[in-house]
């Protein structure tokens, strides 16, 4: 196991009905700002029950906060809370409300320009506004750590940051509050959650133990839950799994000691970028191809990934692998989602400029040991098409 | 899944030679007392790390906290702080230690009589001293948990107080530390932890498959490193999965949102009350025949266990369920653990004295549904003997 630390203060209130556990999470005195994104936290009665539980105090609100979060919304709640003088925020929705408000946040207190603090990837956040949160969609792990990604639609960057000073105070999560969701973004909470939890899982063995086997139990738990969550939406014990499973995916528990390879997502983020595939399906696509071209450098975990989680027992070992990317793949298909760049009408010939934006960014020594060069990618693309 | 808060501020830092983070993690202005146990913190040259990682620092020292730390002892170090007006506590040890550290931080601040807080279980602790922890010895958890166990020489009581202003501010888990164990601790280490993990897991079903899972991963670990943990000491790769899995047994993570059955630990509390016997020892007793005794009402997480953590699954249920108790007794008694009461040169007509004294600290109503009368522990004692 490697030297880690673990720090995630977040206080989790969790079940149906505990949204007006609001009135005692939030201090008396507050002055606050609640953040929302599109008209369904007003269309499904969620935000009703906010100021239900917040009646009495000073509350303004800020909606319109956008998928992919943009610097260019959230400086606007900025100017708002410092003109109103407002000191405690509540993000109302999912990962980019939640995210949008980890930067606002850290942007309210900095002096300078807080475009700084994602330049700095949050080395430069020294203080922060308290936060909390109220999470309809499972699926970023936002809600329970300290990193957020916020685009700048001006300039096309999308950059990620991180400070122990954006944990949200507490997190309700009520699995209720996801009945009403489309598939498709259930779906695509369950392909994110997934994804996340194999890139803290499929590297190479560290003899971390405890962190193999919850990685692996989220999975299995992922794979179980997911034909139900998707069939039959208002399954509450269903969905309060899936919700839990998605918070624990990425709190920085399962990946403290072990080795990382984010590389899935940062040839996603490309995908994004450049043809605007939502963030899990991008995920969907990149996975499978990147665990065949690196199946010498994850054989192992690869083999144990095999046994415990897709039970393949049978066959040499360069069958088992092959059968349990075959089974990640049929997993994605299974929600729904096309894992392939040709599904998505991208052509061929759009690889070399998917890689020359990666070398832009400077992805060219990606994957546990640095060895995912842009060459690597290549092939990982070619592999996805 | 049952509604759930969970909420867990403690750093954790791990890995071996991470004592001298002990310099930036206790603050640099701190009037130090460190809490020791006996002569090992100093044989063992951790106090010697302690001191150097601590130089500059206005640094007291307390030893001679016992197992199962007194009242009586830890008064005396509440006088030493008011009287020389410390303000951070450092608790270099195991689970006694730590739980003492936890009652003096909650101590000093208290006004009126500080066994109050022992009378109100922690329910009228409003303040208490920061503090961090070393750990020397995995088994209890209480370096990751805000609940501590203390004794009262004098009145002979043993009582529970937890309260979340006394969650260490971090603890430093350094697997080195322990290979100089005693056997004999490490092997009460590995079965206090594993009874920690069956007490919330081995209830009822209430869908909660992240909870299951992971307790299951945390047993399965601790049944695989234990023949080594015990030939091989200085197997840091072991020891390290033996630490990090004994605190993830008891931080709050695997209990919530499911039912928990503490009546091995209350009913094992007597044993050692009254025969002296080693906390996990009594535990090793008390466990295989509660679950024999109890096999009806843990039908269903019975079989799962079966399944799940010994891979039985040849044979109809009950021959399952009998496999399954009797492994558990296996694996108590690999460890060097004798599991019956008669083992101890106790007499059967002891039973009835200890039935007496479960009556006489309301222990009459144990378990997950609090079923387990004294008829039952009756029961539960006969098939222990």
């Amino acid at each position: 196991m490697q030297t880690f630390q673990f720090y995630n203060p977040t206080r989790i209130v969790f079940g149906p009905g505990t949204v007006p556990h609001l009135s005692t999470l939030v201090p008396a005195e507050a002055r606050v700002l609640v953040h929302f994104g599109g008209a369904s936290a007003e269309k499904t009665g969620t935000l009703a029950e906010v100021r239900a539980a917040l009646a009495g105090r000073h509350v303004e609100e800020f909606g319109g906060i956008e998928p992919n979060p943009s610097y260019e919304t959230l400086i606007r709640a900025v100017e708002l809370i410092r003109r109103d003088g407002l000191d405690f925020l509540l993000a109302v929705g999912g990962g980019s409300v939640i995210d949008g408000t980890k930067f606002v946040a850290a942007a309210v207190p900095y002096v300078g320009d807080p475009w700084e603090i994602m330049l700095s990837r949050g080395a430069k956040v020294s203080a922060a506004l308290p936060f909390g949160t109220v999470l309809t969609l499972p699926a970023t792990g936002s809600e329970m750590n300290d990193g957020a990604v916020i685009s700048r639609r001006e300039s096309g960057d999308k950059l990620v940051f991180s400070s122990p000073l954006v944990f949200p105070r507490f997190s309700i999560l009520d699995p209720a509050k996801t009945v009403t969701l489309p598939p498709r973004q259930v779906a695509n909470g369950i392909a994110d959650s997934f994804v996340h939890i194999v890139e803290q899982y499929l590297t190479y063995p560290v003899d971390g133990r405890v962190q193999d086997r919850f990685a692996e139990g989220l999975l299995q738990t992922l794979i179980e839950i997911a034909p139900q969550a998707l069939a039959v939406p208002d399954d509450l014990d269903t969905r309060a799994n899936l919700m839990w499973t998605a918070t624990l995916a990425l709190n920085g528990l399962i990946g403290a000691g072990v080795p990382q390879d984010w590389a899935t997502h940062m040839i996603g983020h490309e995908l994004t970028a450049r043809f605007g595939i939502d963030h899990a399906r991008t995920l969907s696509i990149v996975l499978p191809s990147l665990l065949s071209v690196q199946r010498e450098a994850k054989r192992e975990k690869l083999l144990r990934y095999a046994e415990r989680v897709w039970h393949l027992t049978e066959g040499d070992e360069d069958h088992r692998i092959e059968a349990a990317i075959a089974a990640t793949r049929a997993f994605f298909e299974g929600l729904g989602i096309k894992t392939r760049l040709s599904d998505y009408g991208i052509e061929r010939g759009e690889i070399e400029a998917i890689l020359a934006q990666l070398k832009a960014h400077g992805m060219t020594k990606l994957g546990e040991r640095r060895a995912i060069t842009l060459e690597v990618s290549r092939a990982i693309l070619e592999g996805a098409w």
